[in-house]
């Protein structure tokens, strides 16, 4: 029995008293505190981690995203750590604005080392943490709950003791690390007891930090367990209240806004949600679910697109084709009717200069975040249907098909497509559409035509069939009825022209235009295009394909 | 002016009332009815659909995982999908305890064309949707609620009226598509509406499914909006509720957990959360997460490496390496504190017999979903310490070693990675070991050693030393004294020998053993290794390795 439920049982701690009041709010309205730790945490995760001047680029990355704390370092860890330090203080890279943070055990010899790598910070956040969760204390440190509590205390007044020798403002953070397998009084308890040894005041607030180090239980619960020590917190106005979640039951994100609404005001976390394991919680997906609903972020993901191959180059990392609001295919649509209602929320959103965002089956326009309507959002295989092809066409080349044409034009497409499993490119779209519609003339082709001013219409129409040159006449109330005439008497058929319609391709008097032709015989239609600076030549062109697609000539 | 939130307002509706009975509930203890989509939404969105031979594979591991309800197709949007389900029916390859589904728009010849498709199928599903979000209404088809609704109700006749045709056993599935973006209690009254057609009952039921199409609101709203369906619903006890969350804001997971505490039964979604855009629901993690809390999942996940390897030929998707329990990443941990911690809660449950699973860093056993502790969970890089080196050599060779030599064998492995700046692998790890404490003898080499027995212990020992031969004697208490005394007298040396450890690296008599001696010198601790199947010549390898390494031959 290697997949036996009963080998578990649930591993998190309930508040003493469970409260909702979080519940009971609607969304985030605003952009909580970010602090970056892909330096720290992420980096981590990562089977290569960064080298010195990856790092650097990376918290220049970070700095241009917006984020004012970045954690910098683990300094005891490793040298490169302690080396990207000195070279940020040095070089006076870090900009006033940002605060970096740096990460300790509370050990003695760890913290000592710590604040040999902040000499000379003008600011810093020292973030100590220590594990306290009943697991640990009983297979790691085989220690009491007062033993693990005293290792908090005991490097709380030690960070304090080294923070007041130095010329830095320093402020103080503590997490208990695995919280999640704590007793949360017990948690809260340790978390208070650290702050009667610092005293934080309002103008200058320590920072406690709650970690999902491993995702036990619900979003809900953590929610509660984060309402149960903001209301019990000592200093609670001197205190900047922060989450860290991990995702290993899939709920980071949720961990996260329910903390806030749950009275965190900050959010530790990583871009893309790199990090051990399932990851830590990824702020651009928390940042946009800020924006789409109309509330500023406080960072900027414009060059998402731009950002992500960056990062990527730095991390050695690929992220997911799906990661919310960051991933390759977030926008896309392959189904028929999915496309079709895009394609028309697209075009109901132009046609109504439509003030805010609402297009059916796009959260956020993908332009905002450095993609495009034309490859990112309709893309075409077995499973799509005629509103995507035509968008495609649309967006594309700015040909616009009658309704009855576009639908022709998805089978045509769908069958390569079916054909070959796989995805059609938009310029192999274009092929089908070029081929089937526009260069489409197997049974005879137009050379040559010349318009003759009489009572009416007049044309000549010079024509190439079997390897002959052959000149018709024809005569009718305008242009096209007199070609088409002409065709039909020297064929000797008898279609009716339904559709005519035609676009510019461009927006100067330069562009060529498009002409779609639609002839119904024997009750089926028959299409047809032609592309011109001449929108005459487009028209002729486009009638002599529809006539080539009649089934009189097999 | 790209990036402008003030583009964006919410597009979710509240429901009439607000209640919260959902948020008191602590977690799933049971699992609901699970029905994959992985056949039709999951594939809709592959770039390269599934064919024919590899949607029947498919179908075939979605029974072996335990699924009841698959959804198979939408018969009308693809050729191939109307070949799968003849396919199915024709050769009988429906298990009695696994009902099928089948999906169709509310329009008249899609329907038609769907009871065609399972004709002759014992029992089947027959999924009705239609689009009632506002912007669709507006945008799209350009229709007032009352003409939606009348879609839907037109929809169920038909559907009852060709169902009542047959000789199958159909079942009735309605979802209000787009709900997200719909009037909470509009879309009810399409439900209560279409159930008024269909008049299910307690011994035949109809299901409701309520989907989050396009994620718009946070978890707990959808929550909410479910609870208010659940109590508001017509036939209450005639009706499963369902949900189909997605997961544009990163919380299709919380959805589906918050759905069901809010009183919905059942949950559709798809393997390693495949599905449009940012995905469907995972249900492996859905699964997973009822499990790693000791309750049955009714899924089998045993073999999910295995089953992964499966998804990914057949779908040509890559599971993302930290997805929730499947991500080739999600057991490892590279630092060094994880590295120890698990290390210890490994060795504490094994000497302990430890019931239930609570090692920390790892939410669930590994071994449990077909991977194993040798690779997947401590890995090593730079970021890591000696409990992971240890580790590592422990699982893999069976090698422990003493406290302080583990230091300095991670000291030494780490400088490897830091030089190569990668990943060592584990054999690279135990080359490391092999070369630094196991033939490290630059300055002596052990050719052959006499024991002869007199009042104490005499030994001769044979060395190469700068290409000499050399013989020398000593003699102590015990075997290593005696060998020991040799080498201090004849390289006139005074290191203490501190510690001398030994362990077998088999279970049988024949294993090999490994031992370790640490000899101290000027305060500083030198340490050796030999392996053997004798443990006498293990020793003394050890030694000479040990002596080898004193700072006097420089």
């Amino acid at each position: 029995m290697m997949f036996n439920h009963k080998k578990y049982e649930k591993k998190y701690f309930l508040p003493p008293k469970l409260t909702y009041d979080w519940v009971k709010k609607e969304t985030l309205e605003s952009a909580p505190i970010w602090c970056s730790v892909d330096l720290r945490d992420g980096n981590q995760a990562l089977p290569i981690p960064m080298n010195l001047e990856e790092k650097l680029e990376m918290f220049q990355l970070l700095v241009e995203i917006g984020f004012k704390e970045i954690e910098i370092a683990f300094p005891a860890a490793s040298d490169t750590e302690f080396r990207l330090l000195r070279t940020l203080i040095d070089h006076h890279m870090i900009p006033d604005d940002v605060t970096i943070m740096v990460i300790t055990q509370a050990r003695e010899h760890i913290i000592r080392r710590t604040f040999e790598a902040i000499k000379g910070v003008p600011k810093a956040i020292v973030h100590l943490y220590n594990s306290t969760s009943e697991a640990q204390r009983r297979q790691v440190f085989k220690k009491t709950k007062d033993e693990i509590k005293q290792i908090a205390i005991d490097g709380a007044i030690l960070v304090k003791e080294l923070a007041e020798k130095t010329n830095s403002d320093i402020y103080f953070q503590y997490s208990p690390e695995s919280f999640p397998g704590t007793e949360v009084d017990y948690a809260l308890d340790i978390c208070n007891s650290v702050l009667d040894i610092w005293k934080p005041t309002p103008t200058h607030k320590a920072i406690i930090n709650i970690p999902t180090t491993v995702e036990y239980s619900m979003p809900h619960i953590f929610a509660s367990q984060i309402e149960y020590i903001h209301k019990n917190l000592s200093y609670r106005d001197s205190v900047t209240l922060s989450v860290h979640p991990h995702n290993d039951r899939g709920s980071g994100v949720s961990d996260a806004e329910f903390g806030v609404l749950a009275g965190a005001e900050r959010v530790e976390g990583t871009l893309f949600g790199i990090g051990e394991r399932t990851g830590n919680v990824d702020l651009i997906t928390l940042a946009m679910n800020i924006y789409s609903q109309g509330y500023d972020p406080k960072l900027n993901f414009n060059n998402l697109e731009a950002i992500r191959k960056k990062y990527e180059k730095l991390t050695r990392i690929t992220v997911p084709e799906r990661q919310p609001y960051s991933g390759e295919m977030v926008f896309t649509a392959f189904s028929g009717s999915h496309q079709d209602a895009i394609s028309k929320g697209m075009k109901y959103r132009k046609e109504n200069k439509v003030d805010k965002w609402d297009v059916p089956y796009i959260p956020v326009d993908p332009v905002d975040l450095g993609r495009n309507y034309q490859t990112d959002v309709i893309r075409i295989n077995s499973q799509s249907g005629k509103g995507g092809i035509g968008y495609i066409l649309e967006t594309n080349y700015g040909i616009q098909l009658p309704y009855k044409m576009n639908e022709a034009m998805g089978y045509e497409a769908k069958k390569v497509s079916d054909q070959t499993s796989r995805e059609l490119s938009v310029e192999e779209i274009y092929h089908v559409f070029k081929e089937q519609y526009v260069d489409y003339h197997p049974h005879f082709q137009l050379l040559d035509y010349q318009f003759h001013k009489g009572e009416k219409q007049e044309v000549t129409l010079t024509l190439l069939r079997d390897d002959q040159q052959i000149e018709i006449q024809g005569t009718g109330t305008g242009s096209l009825d007199a070609i088409s005439n002409a065709l039909k008497a020297y064929f000797h058929l008898e279609y009716v022209l339904e559709v005519y319609e035609q676009n510019s391709l461009g927006k100067d008097s330069q562009a060529k235009a498009c002409a779609q032709i639609g002839i119904s015989y024997q009750g089926n239609m028959h299409w047809g295009a032609g592309i011109d600076k001449d929108i005459i030549e487009a028209t002729v062109k486009a009638l002599v394909v529809a006539v080539n697609k009649l089934e009189v000539w097999m």
